[in-house]
């Protein structure tokens, strides 16, 4: 009934269902074994399929980036939904609107001006407080005595539920060593512990993130909630960066040579970026993914420059000619998936499902 | 009926209809002028509406990049198609059934493995010979006896209808200086006419590209067909290499201040590398985008980082609250397009019109 990969029109997103699972397992079992909530981001995937394999098979607690996600999943049954994303001002008629239909929708704010937004809108919603545990992209400072003001103001508004206490260590994506990535994993948990002993309430949630901590820490400790997200997947960066090997990695872009130049070294594959996205991910030498073949076996070939159709692979080309199949490892598995409307699940060199991400916001 | 520019929900890609109107009339012109063949290329935008505005309301002859955009053009009443990427052999049955509903599909071949494999599909294409004229990327080099040698063998086989030539000087992207990019411009046709003399076959056409190249000389000469595409947006990167002025570009990406940090002088904006695609474009200093005022005046803010749903802006931002709405013009234009389902086409500030893109492959 279904192609074999050596059949599926190029190029094509290959999502490699049995190390998917064991990537889920591994982790709910962790998050399981620390007895933290675990609430998982579909981000990378944006599946209902995978969203359920995340949670042994169940509906659970989710992480989203986008409305357009958090819709998707409550149509889908799920209940109790994160959207992580510090909310525009405009966005709180819709979440309100969907916040109807399921328990729970957590809204992020980091600001004195979301804050009053929220009790301008005249509903109630959800909400964790946005701490920046070092990555400066997102988030208020916990060292910072505006800080607290703007967590007492959330606790004294009749506007808000206040949930908790919520970070990102996204700076783990830059981290050299898997040393570097624990020590900001204990960074990451401490800014919230310290930030909520501050404010003297034990009862609220410290939900941390980001799947490099997640994948190299024993077990999680010093939190309440863990939201890793590209571990489901992983991809070249989370290799160079040490949070997995290469066999945990279980996605790839399947990709044809066009054209074929061993007099100059190169060749043209027909993924460019918008089959792979434009990330340079974690190691800027390493070109824009891993290339390997049909089976994905690495090659000595590196994929150089990418532009909107093609990929330019430079080594010794001289014996993969027109025609040939190539596998890539994505940089960034998020961005890769995102390019793609139908992923294809593979069992060894079987594609056994089609699944549907939700695109746009 | 429409919605004005204020209500768009954000990310949003808004194309301002005018300015779409005036590059496509100006290099229609230009084009005309010229007496050759005006192929445009539909990959940046790969809308029905704006392939019709750049043949001034017509169908005429197009340049696509995908077997999906040929298909969505054919669907759609276009007649005559050139599919400017090196056919992948697997690729051949589907390019049959389409040009069975088309006058013409153009195929491009730059190989003896893609000129054997058309002859062993029982079918016959029309084709265009790729040359490389600087760019390596895909096609031969015109210098190379081998290349001759590759003519002459599509010239005798009964299987193609050698249509011409085709280049694309794709380092125009690269150039420094509209004196570096009217050079290349000279090299491009050069390449082609002086392969073409060497064949000895007058007839055949030879097809030029590249907005940069196109935009910059004033009329186009030793050549017969022309393939821009861009132009009908341009974009922060033909901006630096000198394509076009700041008043040209007719794209920008809508966005909201969903955070703001005085006190580390930056804010995050809810439009992030889905909503941009990750090309750092012609200048490397300048950031992932050009960050304006929602009327497009230029503010002193550069968009220093961006992850998958965040973007980073940094700068005097004491007046930029959460809420503010900020247009960012992209680096590039067609990796931009790309990542939205539907176009917002304004005029001023009022919505008029939403386009829906073909997607994939």
């Amino acid at each position: 009934m279904w192609m074999i990969l050596r059949n599926v029109p190029t190029p094509a997103f290959i999502v490699d269902k049995a190390r998917v699972q064991r990537n889920c397992d591994r982790m709910r079992e962790k998050a399981h074994a620390s007895s933290v909530i675990f609430r998982p981001h579909m981000k990378t995937h944006k599946t209902a399929e995978i969203g359920r394999m995340q949670h042994g098979g169940a509906i659970g607690p989710i992480t989203v980036s986008t409305l357009a996600e958090a819709e998707f999943y409550a149509d889908r049954g799920w209940r109790d939904i994160t959207y992580a994303v510090p909310i525009a001002p405009e966005k709180l008629e819709r979440a309100y609107v969907l916040s109807q239909r399921v328990d729970r929708l957590n809204l992020l704010i980091d600001s004195h001006e979301a804050l009053r937004a929220i009790e301008e809108s005249s509903h109630t919603f959800d909400v964790f407080l946005k701490i920046d545990c070092g990555y400066h992209r997102a988030g208020v400072d916990p060292d910072d005595p505006d800080s607290e003001q703007l967590a007492r103001a959330i606790m004294r508004s009749e506007s808000v539920r206040f949930q908790g206490l919520l970070t990102h260590a996204g700076h783990s994506y830059n981290a050299k060593s898997v040393d570097d990535v624990r020590h900001i994993a204990g960074e990451e948990s401490a800014a919230l512990s310290r930030f909520r002993a501050l404010l003297g309430v034990d009862e609220i949630i410290r939900s941390v993130g980001s799947t490099p901590t997640a994948s190299v820490v024993e077990t999680f400790s010093d939190c309440d909630e863990v939201r890793p997200g590209n571990y489901i997947f992983y991809d070249a960066s989370q290799i160079a960066i040490g949070s997995c090997s290469f066999d945990d990695v279980a996605v790839s872009v399947l990709a044809t040579v066009v054209g074929s130049y061993p007099e100059r070294n190169s060749l043209i594959i027909d993924a460019g970026a918008l089959a792979l996205s434009k990330d340079l991910g974690a190691d800027a030498n390493g070109g824009f993914g891993i290339v390997c073949d049909e089976r994905l076996q690495r090659l000595p070939l590196k994929l150089v420059s990418i532009s909107q159709e093609h990929g330019k692979v430079e080594g010794n080309v001289a014996h993969v000619p027109v025609g040939t199949r190539l596998r890539i490892v994505p940089n960034h598995s998020c961005l890769t998936a995102a390019m793609y409307d139908v992923v294809h699940v593979i069992d060894r060199d079987r594609v056994i499902d089609e699944w549907r991400p939700v695109r746009g916001w």
